[in-house]
């Protein structure tokens, strides 16, 4: 079968491979819709997971299920599939001691597409764990809005849900790329109040603004910290999502959140070894500003959920989608786009 | 002055008492809107706080400050202000040792309205520590907004918080008078997903639907627990608030909720020596579902989130005013309206 | 093989079956010490599980591993292991909802022993997913110890979990028999003051006093409600752990337990279709006493924490053991003691 | 009266100053009981709190009331009280908006003592708001044991609180002076199995064994990182708590603490602009390790709760007291020997 791959660190193109085979818990998928990820660009041009080659790249995807294994009961071939990019091994004893799911057998394991076996821009690709990774997809769903859900909208959301939203709070959220304005969503949708969303690209500005973003902070007119602290009464606000920006965002967030308030990071910090805490802001150690960060929830319950949230109308992730491409092909002139990031670019998806 | 007082159980009438003075924290507040409220009914009538004599009824208002004391910082006389229904005494040691607000001297003892002191529905009325209990508000928030504040609003969307609704999560509103319309709305802003709202009258039914609500469950068309289960593919739902219904309605909301799931109580039980809950829909009280109850929040950060929740266009708590009436006799009839129950009735207001 | 059994409600036998065989991820094992509780004695002559025929009572085990499925990792043949009462299903969606694990397929689905199969009073036992459900046992741990941690310990302090004891808090636990008794040791090592332990027996009162219970109220000297409120200085506790009691101990906890305090129920209650629960003292549904409940924790990860507590010396369950027996014919002498209650007995403990 | 002040960075000495006066809600205290602390000599040595002039040191105090104002309720002259390091202003709105009393005001704004204003090393100090901050004494304790209330035991006790030490768990505790022997002995009274001490001095090993600690690790004896990692089964611990340590302590916890771990910091941290997280150990932000921080609780309640876990007999921190002086001058040589540190000493008291 035919693959997009990572070739070498900075090296991408197309490659021939056997199409995977199902384990007795496992699934074979094709793809309806693949959206190619920041992290593929991370993956291939700053050899974040080290060099690889001939990896097939993409963990964000749609699918038809093709083959199942014998010991899979809820889902058969021809169901259509939205397919976590975290499709962790749920039956471990880290789990049981309280880790989370996306930890469950070492920091990071249930990230496996495009990083422990190859990802989804091929004509098939590997689920394991079928019953407990893949959730169904329900008819009247569209495809754009199914392909946000594996990364895009799980990892937006779960920004809100670090950083602990509570009804009618101050959020900052820092960043509006793709993952950034589903976290305003998120944020909106966890009950905030007003909402500063930090970014300056303006197609960026008004979808956040449609999300509920109620201040869009811009870099470009001074110091972000202080603009917020400024608009917000002199005061930190209570919550900060931190998801993109510049090296020290973390720093940023921390001169922002008041005493007691959380921070929630769903950022990839790609570079340097250490990241930064400004000691004064943060209290000597003693300011009660929590730091939560993590991984993107994964697995069917958690695609569940998200479906839910689209099917009862509760927020539209297709708004994310600014460029369509046809094929499989779409998968490269997408990646190509999230490389070269023209300001109208948001996200791709290629519809197979 | 003049004011409306519960004479005597079964009683009500206009009453002559002096106008009360400030504290030195306190402040003395004229009425702009009042809004009557099941409650009035329950002292009234169900003498539920027992006999009361002259008590000045009410407990939901919005006003205009006349006097301050002497220690008072935050507002002036002139100031538009919110006035929660429950304006507790903030400096005390059970506060220190973890007891809620509302609890804060003992239990209830924040409910002081037409309670432990003269109630809001006269010409002047009293607030204890006004920088700590009285939130401004601002010009481009109507009276119909800032009169469900009080009460309606900040409990509804207690029962959000008390049944800690998740994303994407299914939750049952049991009630959809006024507070569980909040309760719609609250879950349905905090993340949730499918919303299960059970009433039978069909103008709620609207405004549920309005605010979120995917299903309507009436009573009428049979049992309320089946029904929802029935739907909800034979599972019980994530969440439940109880925020209104009959004797039984407790036991319902544990029938309804799943092992593992958060019921959150916001009703009053007027009623019987003893509430009930299913042995065995409780697993013989093994079951992991979490009954949590309280008061609502009040005070002048609670006010301040729910105007921030408004101000920001996240919902809007007008629509449940079905009645207006000019003046301060206007509680007279609003309070008659909330007795007799037609069928349009959700919130009566009157305006000053 | 041997096996003491359920024979019909209200009989019991030495029965003859197959011994069990492991499937892929299973294991056989056979019983070092095998206690018999009470809810044995509600199986049998209260017909709690309905009317059973030959089924093998008991679900409290310390056992030598005889045979492991195909896909079994972490144990073989010949390793002594905890065996958890609880020992559930751990790859379900439920799971991944947020159920907790003793219900992960349905309402206490993780009860099998004597429940959904065969128990442990016999020769051989089946445990299903041993990889995640048996824990090895450490030399220096002895077989009186152990042997209390499936059900005794973890039931114990789940109750000081569910009460969310805090340091320096007021804590009731309501009965001292062994769970009880495992809940005053739980309250003390989550960092209770002062803890008021209700029991009568002497025996027992001596046991919770030795783990840290600082009153022992006794029924025979007044309503227990008001004797510990009394005590308390006027004040209700910080929080109350169910762990027995009459048939009002629910809301006896209701009573005891301040505003904003935090039941934690672990008791079985067996009788009657409704619980009950003052509705004044709970304030009419708005005093934030908040009720947790539920089953005891198992599996693998569960039974290694309770030996962390046992090795590192943190508290010594083998203080409950008051009788022992040797030989498999021990568990019928236990289950007459158990049934009978003499003073003395707290546990029986059968050493094979 | 006489103080023992700071004079400006880097020298000490005895100054006269007036008597302070109580306010309507305050009260004045005499010395019974002063111990020295790290923080005097950060401020004194370090300049940690900028250039002050004629500053009375220390915030460690037990003492007898000699005056209290018009307001105050509780306590009277000739009580004998615990007096907390923190002594917040609890009347404010940011208490309503979530934030810890610890900053009630602003960052850090409990923490008066030798900052805001003068110290408890003088003949008399003024104590702020005294129903709310001052804890009457019991008779049954001694001077020692609760001269360690104020600061070391609730500091040492946060830092199990901030780790959310579970029963069972491993948990690290990086620094063992006094505040770390507190929070050995917390994480033990919390429920932890096994806890990793670490730190080089003997008599401090000594005590943190009594407290419970089952591993020492000294750094003398290699990466402090790797020993513990080793020991604990190559795998990261449940929770760390920083209590002291080089200015890579922070990292270190990271680097210590498994993939959804807790820490909690309650270090100061005294040198430059900022504090270091090491990338990669966390996740590239998404490891899910938490980072809670926070100076000590204060006001009664607290103290309150430490005197029960003293009176109730859980926990004897008056090991910590390694030497005593007679009368208020012992104030002087107790910070000389907090300042050089030979071996032996942990905690000075001055007996007035």
């Amino acid at each position: 079968m035919k693959g997009f791959a990572m070739l070498k660190i900075g090296a991408t193109g197309w490659i021939e491979k056997p199409r995977p085979a199902a384990g007795p818990f496992d699934a074979v998928v094709a793809p309806l819709a693949l959206a190619p990820c920041t992290s593929d660009i991370h993956t291939v041009y700053s050899g974040a997971l080290g060099d690889r080659h001939n990896l097939i790249l993409g963990h964000e995807a749609v699918g038809k299920v093709v083959e199942v294994g014998s010991e899979v009961r809820h889902i058969k071939p021809g169901d259509r599939v939205v397919v976590p990019a975290i499709t962790p091994d749920w039956r471990t004893l880290d789990i049981q001691h309280g880790v989370p799911h996306q930890h469950s057998e070492y920091l990071l394991s249930g990230w496996k597409f495009s990083n422990d076996k190859d990802g989804v821009f091929a004509e098939f690709f590997h689920v394991n764990d079928a019953d407990m990774n893949l959730a169904r997809l329900p008819d009247d769903i569209t495809l754009e809005q199914a392909a946000m859900m594996p990364d895009m909208m799980t990892t937006g959301f779960h920004g809100a849900e670090l950083a602990n939203v509570q009804f009618g709070a101050t959020v900052a959220v820092i960043g509006i790329g793709p993952v950034g304005l589903m976290a305003v969503a998120a944020a909106v949708l966890r009950g905030a109040g007003r909402v500063f969303a930090v970014g300056s690209r303006p197609h960026c500005a008004e979808i956040a603004k449609g999300y509920g973003a109620t201040d869009i902070i811009n870099y470009k007119n001074g110091d972000i910290v202080k603009q917020i602290i400024d608009k917000n009464g002199g005061k930190g606000t209570d919550h900060v999502i931190v998801a993109g920006g510049p090296e020290n965002v973390l720093a940023q967030a921390v001169d922002i959140v008041k005493a007691g308030g959380t921070i929630g990071n769903i950022n990839y910090f790609g570079e340097g070894a250490m990241l930064e805490i400004p000691r004064l802001a943060w209290g000597c150690g003693m300011a009660h500003k929590t730091i939560n960060a993590g991984l993107c929830p994964g697995g069917r319950g958690r695609m569940e959920r998200m479906i839910a949230l689209v099917a009862n109308g509760r927020v539209d992730p297709s708004k994310l989608v600014t460029h369509k491409f046809n094929g499989l092909e779409g998968v490269e002139k997408g990646l190509a786009l999230m490389k070269d990031k023209p300001a109208d670019v948001i996200k791709p998806l290629a519809l197979i």
